[in-house]
């Protein structure tokens, strides 16, 4: 069965994309940790990161360098942390979340609510600092 | 001044190393949220990742993906998760976590304490198992 990512790739379940290419999708996390908390995949399905072939993973990494710049550049913040924890979801996934403060990036922390204008305003100031 | 992590590259601090390169070291945390917690670093000190040159942003990952895979088969887990927080020391790091549920990567939970003989034998058991 095709992962809610995959079907996410395939347009079948809607989301808040940032950004996209042939190969990687990044869109908004719906249960963010941050406004601009941002998850991007390989549109190829694999569920481990690190059983991406050499150049997935690389191309990922860059992808992800890129996208993390660009939420950079839209929300306010000290840093971009990087996850890729990998038991939630079995479609690998890299977590880039604005921070100021270790606990803004503690995943058992509640999630916040955002309305669906707060998500496409956020994807879109995003999408529009991606270089 | 030259950051703890420079030091440690420069062999002026002890390290329990699993692995190195010319460009890349890779040693435990001295406070790791699970048995096999392991630090990636650049040699070159540069404080986010994110600034990083592409060539030696990628190669760190490219390494890191090397060094999660000398865990896996060291430590018994379900998973290695990837952090890169960097709020701690100024000098880009990739955190490598082995670990069975999300709780084993919550930075905020208290750090377990070590002997000196088990992190030996545990970046023992890393090293031995870079290919």
């Amino acid at each position: 069965m095709a992962s809610i990512f995959s079907k996410i790739v395939a347009g079948e379940i809607p989301s808040y994309k940032v950004a996209e290419n042939d190969q990687f999708l990044a869109f908004l996390d719906v249960f963010p940790l941050k406004r601009g908390h941002t998850l991007v995949i390989p549109k190829k399905e694999v569920d481990s990161i690190f059983d991406l072939d050499e150049e997935t993973y690389l191309g990922l990494m860059a992808f992800s360098k890129k996208v993390a710049a660009a939420i950079q550049r839209s929300i306010s913040c000290n840093r971009i942390s990087v996850h890729v924890i990998g038991l939630e979801v079995p479609h690998a996934h890299v977590h880039l979340i604005p921070i100021n403060t270790m606990s803004d990036c503690d995943f058992s922390k509640t999630k916040l609510k955002l309305s669906a204008e707060e998500f496409t305003e956020i994807a879109r100031s995003i999408s529009g600092n991606m270089k």
